[in-house]
């Protein structure tokens, strides 16, 4: 006898390859439903409409980030732990290269499905940019709502990049590592911002500076440059 | 006699102000179109269907958007023609606050016009992105197509940053120049990275590099820190 968990991917495996042979339009809820050998109310207990059939697995995926985020902690920086809740989506597409691949074939097709995934990547988005305004004091929270929405959609569009970069290449190479790499550059490029190093607000007075210098500088040099520094732009 | 605009912009204004006393899905298109004083078959002259008539603006901008890229020469930063882009879409809006409003209220309740609405803000970013690709010589490109994507969200987070604040505000305020604030901000955070003075890629060998030093520093000294610059990071 089949799983909860069986079934609910049978009718998802159905669907899209019933929709890819004959048009996600032409694909009727019974002939997917008899094609994973279940009775047309089985398919209604597990999703509300056809297009969540071919998307089963994102609403648990959300609730995973957003319970991953929930419960995070504060020591390490806000922006990593985004990229770590985006790596638990990517693990989502990349535990099933076969099944991605052929969702990704059939997305490109159908522009409701299209508009569905679209909507799912802004929830996780919305819960994204929740999340760093949260880990940001009440009383600088508005002074960064930008760069949290930024950054938000900048891990997200990071992870679309490689992610259908991938999807391109049949779902072959190491997704994560190529998500690991491009998740850094970006990092490195806007960490100064959501640091408060940037852009017009002040930063924080309780802002840690980090000095790199030879162990041959002269102290006071080092002083004189701090100085400089921060009376330029703290 | 009423001209196809005022036909276009009576039926949206008797779709939005019907679905928000009676709900989306209770609106039928014979109530819209009775409300706007024309018959059926006219509604469908211009709408596709219900969702349409939500939103009648946006192929039109999207139109004005790609020739405004395509025209956009390259005497200007890529990204800044960016930004200017989005403020088209942002005029479409800001011309006609209350509109703008109420619609706004309206997608808040309506899954299915929010969906519509994220449909095309994709379709926006879709061609930021192409567009600064565009801009990228041939042997550059793939090395920036990470950039690009991530540039491309950041414009269009700005852009609805600043437009849901003002929304939320009931369309009150200078949306256009809080608009150049946030985006002047955000070009200030990513710009380096856009001319490749971050990130793990070459830069290419025709950069140049812009000196900042004090007047009275030894030019021996300069060039002795230009060397150990561009050895490091060209």
């Amino acid at each position: 006898m089949s799983t909860r968990r069986d079934v609910r991917r049978e009718l998802m495996s159905a669907a899209i390859s019933l929709s890819l042979a004959n048009g996600f339009g032409e694909t009727t809820v019974d002939e997917i439903a008899s094609a994973a050998g279940v009775a047309r109310r089985t398919f209604f207990r597990y999703f509300r409409v056809k297009e969540d059939a071919v998307f089963p697995d994102h609403d648990d995926c959300l609730r995973r980030v957003t319970e991953f985020l929930d419960t995070a902690g504060s020591a390490r920086s806000p922006l990593s732990v985004v990229g770590e809740a985006a790596g638990i989506v990517l693990d989502m597409y990349a535990g099933d290269p076969e099944t991605a691949v052929r969702r990704y074939e059939l997305t490109r097709q159908v522009p409701a499905l299209r508009e569905r995934e679209l909507a799912t990547t802004s929830r996780y988005q919305h819960a994204f940019a929740a999340y760093l305004n949260s880990r940001r004091p009440d009383e600088h929270r508005d002074a960064f709502r930008l760069r949290h929405e930024v950054a938000a959609a900048a891990v997200v569009a990071t992870h679309n990049h490689v992610l259908r970069g991938w999807l391109r290449a049949g779902g072959t190479g190491d997704v994560r590592a190529q998500f690991g790499g491009a998740l850094a550059e970006m990092t490195d490029a806007l960490q100064p911002w959501l640091d408060g190093r940037a852009g017009s607000e002040q930063p924080s007075s309780d802002e840690i500076l980090v000095v790199v210098a030879s162990r041959q500088a002269s102290p006071w040099k080092i002083a004189e440059e701090i100085e400089a520094f921060t009376s330029r732009s703290l």
